[in-house]
């Protein structure tokens, strides 16, 4: 048979549902992992422990297979460029990444396109911070370096000059963005193959906590139904625009005008796989790994659509107790529809270990049994 | 963490599909695999080449393994009682696989505990099965040697004394069988953990082409809802009086009495995920895999209802063409909502190398998909 080879870089959690995902379609999956205790590197059949960032071990890695995908946006952009020279596709390719790796680059590029952003410009220091906010209406702002940041990490909330230092100590350039006054965050998820075909999962919302996933429900909640439509059509302009292939998560800003009036403003951009879309897994027909697995061999795309009214996803943080295992035990116990996904990754305070996925009629339920489970396996409750 | 350790010997389809449902679960898993192509080696991390039959590479390789479980039912008894008195748990344990390994052992405990079966007795050589005949009416009667057959494959119908030197040659003992006159077949599919908690999934009905499963309706179209409900049961019960522990298969014949009433008989049992189950996967809320791992663990159950109201399984068989890409192509773009399942395996006339399910609220439509998806991989259709 002549099934293509699935060449993946990155070991985390992406990578190893996608793995699962790809299983049924009979691929042949290769890793290209930091370590061999990195959660795909678990469950993988052919691993290449190895470091992204040298050349030479991306090409060994990439040789014999028929694309090359990403568990992650770290791989510099000229490793790229090098892989497509010697021939291998690269998807989603360095040209549409280097939007979802420098914050500078895809504001720029969004705003030229005319999708709706934040006010923004980058700033050259605390006292340019400080001029930026008098123009966006007075502190606080918004300040990220343009690369490296991800789950909260590298995005300041300032205050006021004095607090502004820190974001450029870095050495990397800091893009300033207005505070938003949001209603709340929704994320438009859409998949897009290199022969153009795109499916749009609904717009889900999404629920933060110290800048880290805490909650997806799909569809969100009482979304105008117009609003909806609009961010996947922004998000599948975007896609088609920066010529992405595979997963594209669009996050948003749900906004109120003065005239109450409902708007979306685009935070930030994912290619790849994304935790707004893990409740897909579980709740869609297609699960966006399964997808974004077709996007990239250029296969036909499968249904996006929902297979219960609601879907919850609550990510599993890791608590106090190195030990998961007697909550799981009680969480499948108590709920015999919970679907459990563990990532095979040890337990640290805050660190994203797995996620549940519930699904049903009943959102009000539906929500409750997923938020107890995820509480549960943290230790943040006992009963 | 202390997430277990799952040794599954056998690297079949029903390993792979294991592993796949292993991975949200957390679990690591062993695998014991004949050669590194098999289906589930391509896969897993963790393989090791072997042979089952061979007591030493089996006591290695279950050494670390919390629990060892089966892709088949072919590992030597004696083998299973060394591995427990090592202190391993092995589930199902040789007490109850040997129902499944020796269809005479099957038989005669089957009719001690009151269960249905077809008239039966192991016979001697072709002029006791000719002797056989007589009591039951007449020939044409069924054959089986008691271990060693799979899909058709160590059954005969037998029409004369003559025809029925065949089965006695590979000297092993000879079963017996009337040949049932059925309206259809049907599969009563139970996992059971060793806690004694069970759950039974929906009776489906499995047609049979060539002795191979073709296609599996779930559930049993217009099936009597006592019935479903006698043969749910039963299946319950066998798997209790046995020590059954994971997943349990009892095929069955559904019969018409002469007063016209339905009923059923026994046709055979298997231990282990099943091919009448891999329904389950796209279309109930916790598939045979998951539920066959949960029960070896002796982890709660998951929930076995469907998840709409149809679904159709058709196994996808070689035929001619070596290279299923195309086909494969074909189908994704004909019917985005068809679930494919690919085993990795070379394609040979015949052989069971992968399977497509479909659901939906019209079985008409569902089963039409799943059917042109299997003929058209197959290569008996090319529009």
């Amino acid at each position: 048979m002549t099934f293509p080879v699935v060449g993946m870089v990155g070991g985390g959690q992406l990578a190893r549902m996608t793995h699962e995902a790809g299983i049924p379609l009979g691929l042949t999956f290769k890793l290209l992992s930091d370590t061999p205790q990195d959660s795909a590197a678990q469950v993988v059949n052919e691993v290449v422990i190895g470091d992204y960032r040298d050349l030479d071990t991306l090409r060994a890695f990439a040789r014999g297979c028929d694309v090359i995908t990403f568990d992650h946006e770290h791989v510099p952009t000229e490793h790229l460029r090098a892989l497509e020279a010697d021939g291998i596709p690269v998807r989603p390719g360095p040209d549409a990444l280097v939007h979802a790796q420098d914050k500078g680059v895809m504001r720029a590029r969004l705003t030229e396109i005319g999708a709706p952003c934040p006010r923004h410009r980058i700033v050259s220091g605390p006292a340019d911070a400080a001029a930026f906010a008098e123009e966006v209406g007075g502190f606080p702002v918004i300040l990220k370096t343009v690369r490296g940041g991800y789950d909260g990490k590298g995005v300041w909330v300032v205050r006021s000059e004095e607090d502004a230092a820190d974001p450029f100590r870095a050495g990397v350039p800091v893009l300033a963005e207005e505070k938003v006054d949001f209603v709340r965050e929704l994320a438009a998820n859409i998949v897009r193959s290199p022969h153009g075909q795109a499916v749009a999962y609904p717009v889900v919302e999404s629920i933060q906590v110290d800048g880290v996933c805490d909650t997806v429900i799909a569809p969100a909640p009482g979304l105008d139904e117009e609003l909806a439509g609009e961010a996947q059509q922004l998000a599948l302009r975007i896609a088609a625009e920066l010529g992405v292939v595979g997963h594209l998560a669009v996050e948003l800003f749900e906004t109120r005008g003065p005239d109450g009036k409902p708007g979306i403003l685009v935070n930030e951009l994912a290619m790849r796989p994304h935790n707004s879309g893990h409740w897909t897994m579980d709740g869609a027909i297609t699960s966006q790994f399964a997808n974004h697995v077709r996007a990239v061999l250029d296969l036909p795309l499968g249904d996006p659509r929902p297979r219960a009214p609601w879907t919850v996803m609550c990510n599993v943080l890791g608590g106090d107790y190195p030990d998961m295992y007697q909550g799981y035990l009680h969480c499948m116990a108590r709920d015999p529809q919970l679907k459990i996904h563990m990532y095979g990754k040890d337990v640290k305070p805050g660190r994203k270990v797995g996620h549940v996925n519930t699904y049903g009629d009943d959102l009000a339920d539906v929500r409750e049994r997923a938020r107890h489970a995820a509480d549960y396996l943290r230790g943040t409750i006992t009963e």
